[in-house]
């Protein structure tokens, strides 16, 4: 009887996350739109221009010195953080390995064509023909700008539909876009790894979205807001590939030449000591000192997040172990008390715990960075270095790098407000009742977005696969 | 009784797939071979020997215009997409994960030495001394070249055995090395990501090749011709990894500089976009408008294999954008109706569906290549320009873009021609009842050629799982 | 009843191995005493610090000459060896994966900081201010310093406390650069690829230990030192990348230009060679000729370590393929018949058989090192190539290459010395009864350092589910 009734039930529940004409429309309207604007708006730069072997010959260059040589293997990695770093990384729930991984792709390939768009528009623009040259920086940049959006989705991961997730983008691009044109070139602060630009604001963006679309009776799918033992070890592919190429993450976009090298050693000297705090803090904090793979799995990653304003300045090797130190500590103990207490005095349901990788992390990092421009000196980085390193020219030729500290704190300061005022704004969006998102007992379930394998209904579902032995033990006790 | 039964008849079966005298022999013949033909042929070329100081010197060159800092970020990227993409790629099915990745790694290994030596007397092979001289662009055309076999065992996999899979690659690569120089250096065809050369030709191939194979009775395998949870979600690593480096693939061997760079730029794009056509049509056509894992883990990438050709022309980011808006319509819709229509009734039995992923595309790819071509105008390349992409120099100094057009078109039937001809062949050999091919009604499974893993008795097999699970049940009526 | 015992027996034992004190006091401890060394002695070097602007136009380089886009790709590639290839590699154990994946990490991150200092003191020291400068050259000997006492874990995976991995590393780290020291710059010998001074070191370093750890009663906890099916799917992941990216570890710190080319090929032939022998040997010795999945997931990697040493020099395409033979079958008859008597009669129980994968493979590179140095010739190495490859100035600079072959075969034997006499040493410290390892039958568990995970009690653990299974069968017979 019960496994009848809740396999009926569960079939039911289908009816009311029917995408079938919603995300089929809003896809291919949304890719022509591209393929017009593209179009209209977007041509090759000239190092990606046929053009650019007389472009070469002009200046006196190799082609080695090509921007192609400089940036691709970085962006390369940067791609695998996006795609298998983001997705992997959220395959941890038993049940919603094919959203994480499915969705995280469908969002990203939907996003960074916008991204190139809206980037392109505040910074590519080539004003003598109004079009916007690209070349591997954008993608980069594009790649960086739908970040903060998987970000996002890490909050409400499981309880949001495709089509959601996809206005959720939307949104966030252009947000994103708006924000770092304020940030980075209007206050010019520097943002290398974009702790505030990406971090901070996905972070909060995604927080706020969560708070917006609280699910007061969420713990009717607790059954399945839990990892099983193959889906924590498909999470740390993530988590190692996030890890690893965080190096180039914090690189990518860097000067070249010294601003790229320092960046990467920053980086990876806090990665490596973030694991241990993790470690320590994980260990001490549990019965019998057992570890945790929620707090290996994320937590070791707070120190990349941190360093990343501050990854192009002379931070120093040891500044870098000392921020990736405090933060996982920080980010660990957020997990072991700041979720819970969230979800029940602030109703914010963070799926992924992202504020305590990416939001926290992102706000420590910005204030890391404000400090160490504030107290960069010419005698640490030399005249020209200086000026190199914070682009103290043109309008900003006189700059003095305690203003540079006061200004990268203002763009801190942005990239919350965005964070938080455009979540409002696009949860409230999010809360109309035509997104076909799934009912508080269906969540963390691939089932109402994903046709079924076929093993789903003889071993992996409870209600199911009782059902289905059922007829089969018929079938034998008869044979007896 | 029955379980029993049916387990003596699985052990039996092993019989008729007894490879252990055959797959040794070929390995260390072959291998052996191998280290005679390198002896005697192949030596390093002047930027991977140690007389490259002087070279160096001579020619005013830097350490750093060595061909292999411009080519092996690239090349490191195709070689994970031949080993983790394409092996993963095939791991869906719920008992070949070994296979699938096992035997990728095997072909493609076996594979890779004989393209060295095939491509190099036809493309490397200096006359002065009758040497083949090596460099990284040697060992990406060999991964190149061994593609081609991969994408044709993905027609057959599960259906024959390892030694099958070699004398599959042994002649797969000798007619890929033939074909490649006939529309390569002979007409004079440009084919920078291989949409002709790698997969119209290897797409062809594994079909024909599945054509002549035909199993009438293969749906007494069904059981095991289907994916599971897990197996979906180790899938999507290939998938990812193949999607992700995609742009490297059709980069690696284009020209240094805008080239390299602009190919990267083309095939980004055209992926994001199939990914978005791809959903939406996997969702219009499904039930309740549910995704289907066949579709994101395949058609995602088909438009990296239609941008191929053209990637390296100026086929201008919106031109990139449609030609992955169309691949991914096209290519989930041959999944829907096409693969079951070209088994039905045109006994082509296409495991991964590789008409839809590659063959399709491929062809597409060769289309847009030769319109693109055909298109081409000094205005948009530059005169320059015109000339250092389409290579018009010496003997085809004075061809015009017309005729090029022409010559691409050309190009794309020798490749269909090549496969069709070359897996119809290939397929009589394989028909041969001495290769050790497992029957009907054991396909898709790793049983006949590994070892056994421990659960294996315990838990997988369905006749003991049954059996435990007889005693829940009876408990369970009891509890009622 | 037994069920129920059984059980609490379980939980009875993570009585013995609570780390909960030590570990956090370790993790901590150490991490602090680094940001203090740090801050002490690392400063960034010419090339990754501010000063680089000016020291580029002294010099008269262009920002592409920054050593960071000579080595930057190789360094991320091995990054992924270090962490994605020895991590997933060892998780072919059914309920080890935790430990695998994690403590790998755990050792990764916690032995490259202290490799940074290490190394320094003995490379990278400038006594102009007496700080170590380091730049990515340094990262990359960070990364291969900490392969060594991953490699060492190998020998006792799943038999050991996080804590006693901790100083397995510390210690092994220590004595890595010290004998790196002795065999690089006092004996001058070459060592590209650490055959010697990675790989037999750490094997030997490794195996001693574990003889030292001896546990007779082992065989409690054979239920669990096997895979299931979804666990060697999960291990190809390791063994794919590293296999793949193993050229660019061993062409990662070679000399700019043919250096780094030429190392790359030779491990690229290397390796496909050792595919196809250990696919032969695998198959000719199992039943009815099936592969073997740890043969192929270990023993298709030994051509890379048996290259290492040779790699940059004029091996010649054939001589590697010859090295990757000979590998393949040996390593693959040492996991048939070696593994098991070291195991029986020498007391050397090698969970992951390093000694066919590392130790064996790294001896062999060694001799073949001194021998292709012996061999080398003006005639065929150029003069000027001679003495850059074998960095035949300074002190150096009139040793012939006789002499040479001579000095690296001594390096050999220092690597294997300090691997046995350490390993000895650390055996002898790690036996104290204070660092909280499992007991003999809760061996290859995660459940003694890792919270568990939902499903665990219900479906994962064989012992429990089997036993469940009983009590049912139980209830079953009386129902009839």
């Amino acid at each position: 009887m019960g496994a009848a009734q809740s396999f009926r039930e569960l079939c039911d529940r289908t009816k009311n996350t029917n995408v079938r004409l919603s995300l089929p429309a809003v896809c291919i309207v949304w890719q022509t739109a591209m393929i017009i604007l593209f179009g209209v708006f977007i041509r090759y730069n000239e190092e990606s221009d046929t053009h650019w072997v007389e472009y070469r010959k002009e200046n006196n260059l190799s082609d080695i010195q090509n921007d192609f040589y400089f940036r691709y293997p970085s962006f390369q990695d940067v791609h695998v953080m996006i795609f298998v770093g983001f997705g992997f990384l959220m395959t941890f729930l038993q049940r919603y390995s094919f959203g994480a991984v499915g969705f995280n792709f469908l969002i990203a390939a939907f996003g960074l064509q916008w991204a190139l768009l809206m980037q392109g528009w505040f910074h590519s623009l080539d004003y003598t023909d109004g079009k916007i040259k690209i070349g591997v920086e954008n993608l980069i940049n594009a790649d960086f700008c739908v970040a903060g959006c998987l970000i996002a989705y890490g909050a409400v991961l499981g309880k949001v539909s495709p089509v959601q997730l996809l206005v959720l983008t939307l949104f966030g691009i252009t947000l994103f876009a708006v924000e770092e044109y304020i940030i980075l070139d209007l206050i010019h602060a520097k943002d290398a790894g974009g702790s505030m630009v990406i971090h901070t604001f996905g972070g909060y963006y995604g927080l706020s979205i969560s708070w917006m679309l609280y699910r007061p009776n969420l713990d009717q799918s607790n059954r399945l807001q839990s990892s099983v033992y193959h889906s924590d070890v498909f999470a740390m592919i993530g988590t190692l590939f996030l890890w690893m190429f965080w190096p180039s993450f914090n690189s990518a976009i860097t000067d070249h030449g010294d601003g790229q090298h320092r960046a990467a050693i920053n980086t990876y000297l806090a990665l490596a000591s973030t694991v241990l705090t993790t470690v320590a803090v994980s260990s001490l904090f549990q019965k019998h000192g057992k570890l945790d793979m929620v707090h290996i799995q994320n937590s070791t990653l707070a120190g990349g997040v941190a360093v990343g304003t501050a990854a192009e300045f002379m931070l120093m090797p040891y500044g870098s172990l000392i921020v990736g130190f405090c933060c996982g500590i920080i980010s660990t103990l957020g997990y072991i008390f700041l979720t819970p207490f969230m979800e029940k005095y602030l109703k914010i349901q963070d799926t992924c715990g992202i504020h305590n990788l990416h939001a926290m992390p992102g706000v420590i990092g910005g204030i890391v960075g404000a400090i160490t421009a504030a107290a960069a000196t010419e005698s640490v980085y030399g005249a020209e270095g200086l000026r190199n390193t914070f682009d103290f020219e043109g309008e900003f030729a006189d700059r003095s790098t305690s203003k540079q500290g006061g200004h990268q704190a203002a763009g801190l300061c942005v990239a919350i407000c965005f964070g938080v005022g455009g979540g409002i704004l696009v949860g409230f969006i999010l809360r109309l009742p035509i997104w076909g998102d799934p009912a508080d007992d269906n969540c963390f379930n691939d089932e109402p977005y994903w046709e079924p394998t076929t093993e789903e209904c003889q071993n992996q579902q409870p209600s199911l696969s009782l059902h289905g032995q059922t007829t089969k033990m018929i079938a034998l006790s008869q044979s007896m």
